[in-house]
């Protein structure tokens, strides 16, 4: 299996010889910018031999200790996989060396600053450019910092180009980084990979907009509502209330809601799995995309709240409620001296409970939030996920629409509650959350959780009867 | 090294072509459900090609692109490592194909829905339907969700299986997805490896029993001695106290003993090593399995002073407070009208410094909550971590004890304090704390500490003269 | 490729033959410590098999299940790469087996207690002890508890030796624990090597000096302005402010000027690049210092706004403020009986104000702290992480510094705020802030941030017309 000479040079035994070739394969970089040194840096830990072309070889700043460099056309005829690391405006050069870099593979590494710069993607012009060579795009994704600072560690990356043989060297070398590499196609795919890195927060984008739309519905609601209202009914300026007051109505509103939009597609789809009597049909395209932003549906409820319990706290220091309590006080003292003052024993137990509620739910709330950080969720098993995320988010869900219920529990029902004749914010915010759970009670009712149970086991309703439990999936 | 032929296949270089055999190895998968795909999909991604077996080959839902999809029979020949994504209940029809697995590896991936549903595990019961196959248990902790969003690197499997080769093949290919595997030994242990997935947080039980166990104590003491105490002899209605003013009071103490409890076994087992003067005797069962859940007693002790910090924080907002302070003022202006309020220095001295020791104490708190989540944790280095772990954590234990001695500072020798003859809460849950701390201080005495030293690099004090000090490990 | 015999032996087809020797190697570890055992179990799990070396074979204490132990002359036989898990103090019986020891690879992991313990660094030590072996220093910042926990995936170790062939089949082994590793050259390197697992907190160093110092300065600045000023000019005893209210105005100017001072080096480097028309020149060494510890920095800032926060949630509760109240509503009752309290509009709207930017500002920190946890920030695209922290970073910085104006808002022209002609606290803190935010507004104009760009994309305004643009890096 080795030949004698070769024993000299592994002292290390059969097993390091027979995995690593005797010498490294020699990789190419064009361009010593920061991304060109970042990789060059982490090919060389990873192993690989690595010469950087340049125009200026003699000149170009600190390279990576240990790699070489030189000019392009002499770079490039060292090494078969060349990264190109340079912008797109400066590809010219490459199509004078055409010649030197047929039958090589280029790795177009190159990123635009926004979606649409050139109606062409950069890796198809490049392509077009040097037509001889296999031109693959892929590992744009990775930035300069996460190379430099090894961060890497099974991070998904996405190639494609026209050649299999081309794109399953570009892979090897990838799975070397210890990145992950989803293959998604042929060079027509280009665009759609150079507009990855453009992205900002693509799937944060639905679950902000419900919540900005939500926060500005209910603000303008409870403005004409409680400031106005005043100001035309009363005669009052409590215009001050904008700030604080309103906002600590709001935030707890959106963040129930959310929390129970959170929570509603799950129920939606039991639903629709036992009706339609199997899990194999596919569910509506909204739903799918719905379910997908359930988490980060959850963090932004988890924002709010956070927000409404730092305003509740800071509540007892602000000017108008000091100045409320004073007045209060002040009242007291003018008109009731003789008889002692009034405690109301219901008052305090329900505020109590009231506040209790608040501070489970919020406390819940954080846990839910702590198990979704990438690390937390990683390390816990399959079941220990699912059991927080659904019993216990449920739990919060109840916890938090409880919370909501007592804050009204005495107002429903008194007249002076409805000002012009429209319901108060809180009212309406428990529309959605009560609609959640009735649903989950009825969905965890034992014969519906039965029938529910062997669905998404792979029991089918309209099977054929002979093949019905022959074989179902995990 | 390698044929002319294969260089016409590979232009990549000679290392690429002897790391990776022309065409990459065909797995098997059976059962096309969700780990199905999902294991597919990442098989594929790792450089595997795959096939399918289902029983409809020809309408079994979307599978990975690049996949191939036949009978159970036709794929089975074509690849040597065939894993099993299907029921318990259904593995009747591998019985039938017998003879076309014989001398196949099968995985065995499959879980149950509860412990104890079968007398015989999963796998063994595979294995005595198809006796000319090596069955090799494992992978089954892996979810269909991290298999799809790509979770495994470093993450730890188990296998099981009686067959030394079929262990070590499925080994490497779980090795090439990124997972670290862990050998458990013959097939006899897949019942262990079936419950695994089953379990629920199980290094949480102890800690959360005695969380439990101690709120539940000291919340009907507590009950008793202020709202019974007062409804008895003095004949108040203050249940309204059962919501918060109890609750606030059961949290900080149980938080406290929790912490304390983290810390007890590092300390008696410091004087388990003096006392024996080695640390190559194993520690007690009890003490080993103590010092194994520390981490999460200090999480649920956490998580009290959390709800402490916030029940404290709602505090003057509350019904109850607000109508206490009101009172006060109105019984000073009626009985007092001619000196002005007095102001008591040392009462501002010893409210503000129980403050800022909770706060402080709350603040180290979280820090070493921070540091305990796995990514923040793993980017320390050992020193670091034992730093903040050990030397932050009982400068916290002291701090919040300290907290606890400043609120009682002026009642312990007040007759008023002992309500039917019972301590308070705050003065038992300082019991273990105070232990900890001066054991602790004795540890870290220079000539005790200098001895433990010793013994801890490897130091005997029992050993023959002659050994002694000879060789000691790291 | 392969011989028919090991077809039997191997019957999980070509691809898994080719890529596994027959035989996993055999690595040999000296030593059955915590460290040795733990490196051990890793080493067996990853495919290799392990002898351990031991003076006392039959009595070592627990071994991981798979590994032999034998004296350390027949272990060392065995294997080509020893492992030396041993103290420094102990390493004299390996110049005793030198011979045994000759051409193989010795990799020294051995830490020691504190720096300069010892003239040479022990690896130095032990390759003159055998110096027919290749020595190899590392590994040595890898824990047991990293280990046994299997919490290597993707960690950066540091290798040096004097002898290529020997750091290369460490280093593969170490990729194939997970690890990735970075060469520092020759065994010269060794003493650096030893002192990294000693340092605590490096990167943190310089930032806590100055939040220390800053501390430490405004403390005592507001000292004798608060305190000390009363007691002279106003004979009022108000030390007990000390304790809670000096905290709660030192803690939020030290966050602001730390905030700002993590944003001060970037904008910095913007004027300095725009000034010398090149991103290509090296920054001055304090730059380069300061950019490295900006997250540390902003960290630190986010733990004193923390503790702010608490200060102001529990004010309410202090004695000292309860007390304030109680005088006022007794004042306001004695001397202002006829007239109804007064309520200052402007007062309530400047505090609400206040409040809100001071919540906002909180939350907007919270979420960049969020943000860089590892985990976290590892799951963001280059772009949302720039967004996040500079961006999202900037708007903090703006939020808080408009906190701090409002608190101040109409005390800036009244002669009583110059106390012994200082300017108070709050007023010296916004200095830093706002400097950097009128910098970074310059920044971003149009015209500047054109050139900024075009020089980040590697422009150069001294360049030569006809090399200009002709090629630049990504």
């Amino acid at each position: 299996m080795m030949k004698p000479e070769s024993v000299s040079l592994h002292p290390l035994g059969a097993a390091a010889a027979s995995s690593a070739a005797p010498v490294p394969e020699m990789l190419c970089i064009f361009g010593t910018g920061d991304l060109g040194r970042s990789l060059g840096l982490r090919l060389l830990q990873s192993g690989y031999r690595v010469v950087y072309g340049s125009r200026r070889p003699h000149s170009c700043g600190p390279l990576p200790q240990g790699a070489q460099v030189m000019s392009h056309e002499t770079a490039a005829q060292s090494a078969s996989l060349i990264f190109i690391c340079v912008h797109r405006e400066h590809y010219g050069f490459l199509e004078t060396m055409a010649p030197d870099l047929a039958g090589k593979v280029l790795v177009d590494l190159s990123n635009n600053l926004k979606k649409g710069m050139y109606p062409e993607p950069n890796a198809a012009y490049l392509q077009r450019l040097v037509p001889g060579a296999s031109v693959v795009k892929g590992l744009n994704t990775l930035s300069a910092w996460a190379l430099q600072n090894g961060l890497l560690a099974g991070k998904q990356v996405y190639l494609c180009g026209n050649s299999a043989e081309a794109k399953r060297a570009v892979a090897e070398m990838a799975t070397k980084l210890g990145l992950t590499v989803l293959d998604k196609g042929s060079l027509s795919a280009a665009g759609e990979l150079e507009d990855f890195p453009l992205q900002l927060f693509p799937e944060w984008r639905l679950p902000l907009s419900v919540a900005v739309g939500l926060t500005a519905f209910f603000y303008f609601y409870l403005l004409i509502r409680d400031v106005i209202y005043g100001y035309v009914e009363q005669d009052k300026d409590i215009s001050y209330r904008i700030m604080v007051s309103l906002g600590n109505k709001v935030f707890p509103i959106v963040s129930l809601i959310m929390l129970s939009l959170c929570y509603l597609p799950g129920v939606i789809a039991a639903f629709l799995q036992l009706y339609r009597g199997t899990k194999y049909s596919r569910f509506p395209d909204w739903l799918d995309r719905w379910m997908l932003c359930r988490k980060q549906m959850g963090l932004i409820a988890l924002g709010f709240a956070f927000l409404h319990a730092i305003y509740t706290f800071i509540t007892p220091t602000r000017y108008s409620v000091r100045h409320k309590l004073i007045t209060l006080v002040v009242d007291e003292m003018k008109n009731n001296k003789t008889t002692p003052f009034y405690f109301d024993n219901t008052e305090a137990w329900g505020q109590d409970s009231f506040y209790v509620l608040g501070i489970l739910g919020f406390f819940l709330y954080v846990l839910l939030g702590l198990t979704s950080l990438p690390s937390v969720g990683g390390s816990l098993s399959w079941r220990e996920f699912s059991f927080i995320q659904s019993k216990l988010g449920h739990l919060t869900l109840f916890i938090c629409t409880a919370h909501g219920y007592i804050y009204g529990w005495n107002k429903f029902l008194r007249l002076s509650t409805y000002k012009w004749y429209t319901p108060p914010g809180y009212m309406l915010c428990l529309i959605v959350p009560s609609v959640v759970l009735v649903l989950k009670a009825l969905v965890i009712l034992p014969c519906v959780d039965r029938t529910l149970t062997r669905i998404r086991q792979g029991w089918e309703r309209n099977q054929p009867r002979e093949e019905m439990g022959k074989v179902t999936n995990l």
